[in-house]
Order: C-alpha cells, then sequence, then structure tokens
C-alpha cells in the first residue's frame, strides 16, 4: 500500500508533468486534467511553488462566462540538469532548466586520448563548476554522454577512446557533489531528438551520429533500447556494407569504416590536405569540405556520394530491424547532409519502403549533452520532493 | 479521477496478477502482497471466484502459530485463449487456459498458398470451433498468426504468401463471434517465450523463427519491439550474411536464401531426394534429415554446418543491435539445432562476445500458437471483469 507520503510525491509529479506537456492552466483546469479534487490541486501547486517548480502567470479570462482565474505554469529557472560529453576531441557542457531552456554551454577542444581519464575528468569538473557558478544554477545532476558502452557508471566498450574502458566517469566528477549518471552518446542524442524539437514524443526513432566514430541510438516504444547488458544499439561497428578496410576496434568491415569520418577525409583529400590535419578544430574542416563540395570539386562530391550511399545501404538494415517512424542523422552527417540525402534516399529506396524516413538533426554537435540534460533533469519529474523546498529562494 | 468501478476492476486485475506470478495463497498474505485490506480482498476473492477466475484450494497451516487459512488460487479451467496460425503447409490451433494449461491442440498439414484466403480461414474457423466443442471451453478471444507483418487485422507484408497481402484476416474469422486480433508469427513466439518456460520474464529475448522463411520476433525492455508501423523485427530479407542467392521477395542475398528451409534442402539432398518432396509432412522429412545426421552422412553434415554458421553471422548482427539476453532457435532450427550450435556460437564468437546467448526452442512448432493464446488472454488479466459472472457455472 502506498504511504501517504508517495501518494503525495505521485500526486506532484503528475500536476508537473500536466504542466510540461500541456503548457500554462488554471487551477481548475489542472484539476480536471488530474482528476484530483480542487483543494488538493491547490495545495500541489502551493508546494510546487515553494519548491521553485511552478510559477503564477497571467490571469485568464475564459470568455464571458466563469470568474478569471490566475494561470499556473512551469518554472524552471530555480532547477537545472547538466549534460556533459566527453568526445575524442572535445569536451562540451550544456545546463537546460526544468522549462527546457538552455541556461549555459560551452565547448573545449581536447586531444582526449592524449591525456589519462582522470585528467580529463578534472576538466569536465572545472567546466561544470563554471557552468554553476553561470547560468548553470540549481543543478539537480549530471549526465556523462562517452562515445562507447557503460554499465552502471564504468565505461565497458570504447572502440576509439580504448583507454577509458573500465573508467568510473561518476567517480571522476564525485567533488561536484552531485549525483552523476553516465550513458552513451548516441543513446542520449536519440533521447534529445525525441525530447523536444521535431521529433518530439516519436516512440521510434533512430539516431546516427557520425563523427571519429559511428554511434547509433535507438528508442523503440517509446524506450530507449539498452538491451540486457546495457550495449545495445550499436552500429558503428556492424559490417552493414560490403567492405574489408581495417578498422580501430581490430576487426575489419566495420560501418564507420564506410561512413565515419575518417572514411569521408580519406576519400575527399590527400594525406597532406589541411582538410586532414587532426590539430585544426572539427567545424572548421567540416566548413571547408562543405565550401568545395559548394563550388561543385568533383573529389569532394564523390566522396559525399559513397558516404551518402553507405549510409543508405546500412540504414535500411536498421529501419527494417527496428521499423523507425525517422532516421535523425547527427554529428557530421548533419553538417554536410544537403550532399548526403539523395544518395541515401536512392540506396534506401532499392531496400527498403522507407526512403522518406530520413532526416537531419537540428541539434548540431549538442544533441548528446542536450539528452544528457533531460536525463538529469527527469529525477525532478519523478519526484518533485527531491528540490529542497528552499530551491526558491 | 478514477470511477469507483475502474478502481475495483485494478484492483481484481492485482490481485489475480498475484496469484498468477506468486501462486496460491491466503487471503491475508494476498491483502499483504497488494497493499489492500483484508476486507477488501475477501470481498474481490469472492468476486473472481463468481466470475470462475479464481479457487478455493487446500488449507493452509503456518506452522504452529495464526490460524489455518484457505488458500486461494489461480482457476482458470473456466477461461481460455485461442492461438491459431496459418503458415505456408499448415494451420494450427492451440487453447490456453487461465493457468497456462493446454486445453485443446490441433494441426492440418495444407498447401496455403494453392487456397484463396477466405478458404483457408473458413478451415481455421472450423478448428477453432471443433476447439471450442472440445477442451477450449469458455473462449475469450483468438489471435492468429501470420508468417508476415500486419497492420491492424490486415496482412500488409508476406513474402511466402503473396496472396494473403490485404487480407483481413479478423473478417475472416467474424463468423465464431469473438474478439479476434492478428500478429506475427515469430513476435507471438518470442512472446511465448518470455511468457512461460525457461526464459520466462526475460526482458531482452531475440526469436528466430527457422520455416520455409525465417522470421524474428524482438523483445526489448520487456516489450514486444513493433515499430512505427507494425512491421518491426523482420530479420528474413536483410542482407546479414554475405551471398546473392535470389529471394522470393524479387530481391537477391536475403538472410533466408541463406538460412531458410529451402537452402538446408538445397545443400543437403539432390532434387528427386524424397527429402524435397514437398508432398511429405516437413516434421518427417526432418526427421530423415536427423537420421542422416546422426548416421553420420556428410553432405548432412556439412549442410547443417553451412546453416550453423549462417546462423551465427547474422546473430551476430541482432546480438549488437538488441543486446538481447538470449537468441531462441525455433521452427526447423530447434529440430537440427544438436547439429547447428557449434558452427554457430562458433561464428558468433569470432564477432561478438555472447557466444553462450544461444538456447534451443523447447516449444517446437506449436510457439506461435502458445504466443497467441497467451495474447488473446492478456484481456482478462488486464479486466477481469470482461469475464462474465456467468462463467463459472
Amino acid at each position: 500500500m502506498q504511504s501517504q507520503g508517495q501518494v503525495r510525491s505521485a500526486n506532484l509529479a503528475a500536476a508537473l508533468a500536466c504542466l510540461r506537456d500541456g503548457g500554462p492552466r488554471s487551477r481548475a483546469r489542472l484539476a480536471a486534467d488530474t482528476g484530483l479534487t480542487k483543494a488538493t490541486v491547490s495545495s500541489l501547486v502551493a508546494e510546487l511553488v515553494e519548491r521553485g517548480l511552478v510559477a503564477e502567470g497571467a490571469v485568464h479570462r475564459p470568455g464571458s462566462v466563469g470568474r478569471p482565474g490566475t494561470l499556473v505554469e512551469l518554472d524552471g529557472r530555480g532547477v537545472c540538469g547538466i549534460g556533459v560529453e566527453v568526445n575524442v576531441d572535445y569536451l562540451a557542457v550544456l545546463a537546460l532548466d526544468l522549462g527546457g531552456a538552455v541556461r549555459w554551454e560551452s565547448r573545449l577542444a581536447l586531444d582526449v586520448p592524449g591525456l589519462r581519464p582522470v585528467e580529463v575528468l578534472a576538466r569536465a569538473s572545472a567546466m561544470v563548476a563554471e557552468a554553476r557558478a553561470g547560468g548553470a544554477a540549481g543543478a539537480v545532476g549530471i549526465t556523462v554522454a562517452v562515445p562507447g558502452g557503460v554499465q552502471g557508471s564504468v565505461v565497458r566498450t570504447a572502440p576509439n577512446l580504448p583507454g577509458w574502458v573500465g573508467t568510473d566517469v561518476a567517480a571522476g566528477l564525485a567533488d561536484l557533489g552531485l549525483p552523476v549518471t553516465v550513458g552513451n552518446d548516441a543513446d542520449l542524442s536519440a533521447l534529445a531528438e525525441v525530447s523536444a524539437g521535431p521529433h518530439a514524443g516519436v516512440p521510434d526513432l533512430v539516431y546516427l551520429t557520425g563523427e571519429v566514430g559511428v554511434g547509433g541510438g535507438v528508442v523503440t516504444g517509446g524506450q530507449l533500447l539498452r538491451g540486457s547488458t546495457g550495449l545495445g544499439g550499436e552500429v558503428g561497428h556492424l559490417a552493414l556494407t560490403p567492405g574489408d578496410a581495417p578498422c580501430g576496434c581490430g576487426r575489419r568491415g566495420c560501418w564507420e569504416t564506410v561512413v565515419g569520418l575518417g572514411a569521408l577525409l580519406r576519400a575527399a583529400a590527400d594525406p597532406d590536405d589541411p582538410l586532414r590535419d587532426p590539430g585544426r578544430d572539427l567545424e572548421d574542416r567540416l566548413a571547408d569540405l562543405l565550401a568545395r563540395a559548394r563550388d561543385g570539386d568533383a573529389r569532394t562530391l564523390e566522396a559525399l556520394t559513397g558516404i551518402g550511399t553507405g549510409l543508405g545501404v546500412g540504414a535500411a538494415v536498421l529501419v527494417a530491424l527496428f521499423d523507425p517512424a525517422v532516421v535523425v542523422l547527427g554529428g557530421y552527417f548533419a553538417v554536410v547532409g544537403e550532399f548526403l540525402l539523395d544518395p541515401l534516399r536512392t540506396a534506401l529506396a532499392q531496400r527498403v519502403d522507407a526512403a522518406d524516413r530520413v532526416a537531419l538533426s537540428t541539434l548540431g554537435f549538442t544533441a548528446a549533452v542536450r539528452g544528457g540534460a533531460h536525463v538529469a533533469l527527469q529525477p525532478v519529474f519523478t519526484d518533485p520532493t527531491t528540490v529542497p523546498l528552499e530551491a526558491s529562494a
């Protein structure tokens, strides 16, 4: 049997979810929508206001009949979730408040494989501290995205960051004094896509991220696909396309040897081309490549067509297995997407009846940190009493 | 707000689920387990007895202290769910009562592609009527398994039964006057595997069925993977293994051209061999093939090794994507499984760290009808008031 306290926190959660999903509304409307009495709703709203999660808003005048009522609305400014991304060549931090607004964003180019994990996590910790001192006040938790598979908070597989296998990421950020969870970067990006924006609420979505590696995140039936050991949804090291090139993971023919960033740069440029200078910022190099493609450079266009075709061949397998409403392309795929979509759709249409189910992510390289920030906020929606009453002060 | 009636039926469902999952128990124990008062539990039990869903059982004497109490237990004999399977070369019917006992089972060898769907469904309807007149009294619903993809009750894809595309299967069984749902055969088999037996309750499982076609059913995070159009989890027509053989679906290199029954029989026997006589019952032909393998016939063993290797190569992709706790092999794969497992595990181990995650189904060719019968029973567990009070008469 539920205790009174459990009933209370479940009702607080229901009221908060109603305001999040349905927008501002009167107490009377909130009572009707949640099936609770008006007296209960008034008490719940008062507590949510005290916890800094809800605010009184505009006065609502419903036509000519009925008394005007004050609207209540989600007020997440006092609370935020922090997403951190550790990737091969950068660290990123992004904080979202409860209403989904970005309160802080920072990014640091870093040669992660050249440093020990403990050093990288110390940098990440400093970035989070800076965020909290800046716009990200009221942090309730941190979720860290890593380019690999995790179990609990420990990295278990990381083909492009092999030195991180066995690292307890939460332990490395313990000095921050906040709850820390850890997830796969593509999984968190997939959650970001279904949490807000054009694909908000889509129950079946596949997210593919192109970076040094190629990652996949799968949402099916409204749930993130995790699998029995937490390593499900990994696409980069499958032989989804014909090919025999050696992969960093030790096998041959992995999909990321065909469609990863390295494959694109090798096809598009000679070794001494500035495009292939790992010391340059990736976004600058991609901007140069895009400029060449827009100028009609034949070699660049051919390289991009090859990537698009390889994406389509592999995506056909994913579409047949997961039957997503949409395959969202993120990371570098989105940056150069205008040149990938046609060959991708052609290859897809030859294999499955789903050529229209492809879209470019609008989140750029922030998808994983956004997803992390959403996940870090979840405990507040599950149990609003986790936010102290003082938070409104 | 929930009405009194909704609360009542939810409490009935909770009590019934408790008895199903936890076994016979006293009313006092049931009250403790559900968090309801003893008075409420007594009233619920009385109603469940009236609906024929629960019975008074043995007297329970808890050690030397406490009063002896009568145990109550699930008594599903009055209600059953019926599973029907339409496959390429047979029809099957199986009825399960609420306690999971088989109340009826029948099977009819039939050249399904040679008949119109309406004729096949008339035969199936007659088989269900026979079942209801026999052991399957108190039928609450029917779930039909088909070897293809369905949307609602209409077949949308059926590579091995192309004449069925567009068929509304429920309409063809409307004369029975029962609710009819329709599902993919491998999906329903996967549900059967997680509903009872050695994999009961496993949240992440992949079921592969080898018949004329090769089907896949995926359970992930405790839910059947359906996808955005209901066609998810299809594996037979993916190019999961190298190969270029023409497939019945019109494409080349599909997995079922490598590991389907046709591939095995072609590799194991010449065209005039009785093994390849489609007029003979499949189980007889498989028994002959198995006998040859056990006698050490080189060609038969080589053919089976080829199937096992092909299964392992493809299963590696499925394991990487779905990360199941177990891949269950059903249909003909289970019949000849003793000769498939070694090459399968070898191929799997070369690709993923999961060679121990393979098991043979113990359900034989009844997996799909069992899964269908489970699905047909679900409404009773969701809302026990769907069973009329007269059912106990």
